[in-house]
């Protein structure tokens, strides 16, 4: 069975334009998310786009700043300052990449806890590894979790997900989403011995690593649910641009009862979940 | 193999005595750690009294702050507050547990994450999630890395951990931190399935769970190298109380190639993580 992320987001989104309408009727507050891009990377001015079209068609005030590339360090640290203050903006995230002469890193402790709907200031991270409630979590992380529960139901207590990937962006937050969820977890990487075994013990397996096609059919167990989280541009045999997953898709859905695809798969919930974040800051706010 | 607590702490409390002496000698800075006791929980007396003495034993400068059992939350505030701001002070530790109206969140998040040298501040929690160097991390976990290491060397790339326990304050960051070193990291609990099984695929077991001697001989691998985090009294058959880990000690011992025991294993190694995080406080304010 594949598992639709396009159909699952686009139910996310449904739910949120609901909650959205009410937090207007109830509370006079429409979630504002304000996205910051700086810089002319193409990929990046796509992301932006979608982001923006998917936050005003679920009712929240988009706002697009864009800065040049050669916008300094201590500049969109000021910016960031003045949305930090700006009580219509709930949501504030700098598209990632920036520019190499800003340090990122700096730039996302520039943003307040409360407005990182990216989920990536380390008081965030802490939050989520101590699971605390206030967290605001990564988003595709989050994704991965509900496309899970999509196929296997809310109750995930006692299956054993297994990571492969350790990136802070995916690895680390969607192995502790499952550990909330009650699940064993394994996190396997480049350096684990015997990755097909490991793989093999998952009732649920996660692919973060961004090898295309890396897990074959052999390294899933029968019936296993599999998230593909790779983005992978490879050439195919017709010489032509093609995206593909860490996941074998062709011959790993003989094998799993649940798969997601690529694209089409963990991608569409990534924004879905970005927007959950705004509506959520912006309902800690009340 | 034994793998003696005692002696290992000993020598890293000899390693910090030297670089104290240094840090005095080079930069005219002695650090000091400052200890909050509130109440009159007997065993948190005798945890202070032994934090004290090993304090001033590596030459750094012990404080003790006792309060009265009534003391309110926002007494307590505000007495961190000043020693966040006291230059003399770089490790504040709030004894725990605190009397009930206390809430110990909150007190934890109103020492600033730089003297947070029990590495409980969310700051300190969300750097570690993403492998920061600057983070402050918990001192029980970084003991249990250290006693592994001593058996298996420092490089312990592409072993199994497997960490039966997922608590705050030990299961998950030991588990980052064995994912630091580069091994593949498996998280149970008393969710999981088939806890032995599990528990039989690790290189390098880690007990932290609060149960006596659960982990029973046919749970550990030929060979594994065992980590019991667990103090638990019992009364044993002369009715008398005893002190004993997570781990079935007396015949565990026969199967791992290297145990902790307990007490004289993780025990004594959390005291002096504790000097050696208020070294590394000191010598960031430099």
């Amino acid at each position: 069975m594949i598992i639709d992320g396009k159909v699952v987001a686009q139910e996310l989104r449904n739910e949120l334009k609901l909650e959205v309408q009410q937090l207007k009727e109830q509370h006079n507050i429409t979630p504002g998310l304000t996205v910051v891009l700086v810089g002319d990377d193409p990929a990046s001015h796509v992301y932006v786009r979608n982001k923006i079209k998917q936050t005003t068609e679920v009712g929240m005030i988009s706002k697009e700043i864009r800065l040049a590339q050669t916008t300094t360090e201590a500049e969109l640290i000021e910016l960031l300052h003045g949305l930090n203050h700006d009580h219509s903006v709930h949501g504030i995230l700098v598209q990632l990449p920036l520019p190499k002469h800003i340090n990122e890193q700096v730039i996302i402790t520039s943003i307040i806890p409360e407005k990182d709907v990216d989920g990536f200031h380390a008081m965030n991270s802490g939050h989520l590894l101590n699971g605390d409630a206030g967290a605001l979590v990564p988003c595709t992380p989050q994704g991965c979790v509900i496309l899970a529960k999509q196929h296997l139901g809310e109750d995930l207590s006692g299956k054993h997900a297994v990571i492969v990937g350790r990136s802070n962006i995916v690895g680390k937050p969607v192995s502790l989403l499952f550990l909330q969820e009650n699940c064993t977890v394994t996190i396997a990487h480049s350096r684990s011995a015997d990755l097909p075994s490991l793989c093999r013990q998952a009732d649920i397996l996660v692919a973060a690593v961004g090898r295309p096609l890396m897990i074959k059919a052999d390294w899933v167990k029968s019936g296993a649910t599999v998230i593909d989280v790779g983005i992978n541009h490879i050439t195919n045999e017709q010489g032509k641009d093609k995206l593909v997953g860490d996941v074998d898709f062709d011959e790993v859905s003989k094998v799993a009862s649940g798969i997601t695809p690529v694209p089409g798969g963990v991608g569409p919930m990534t924004i879905a979940c970005l927007l959950k974040n705004t509506l959520r800051a912006a309902k800690q706010n009340l």
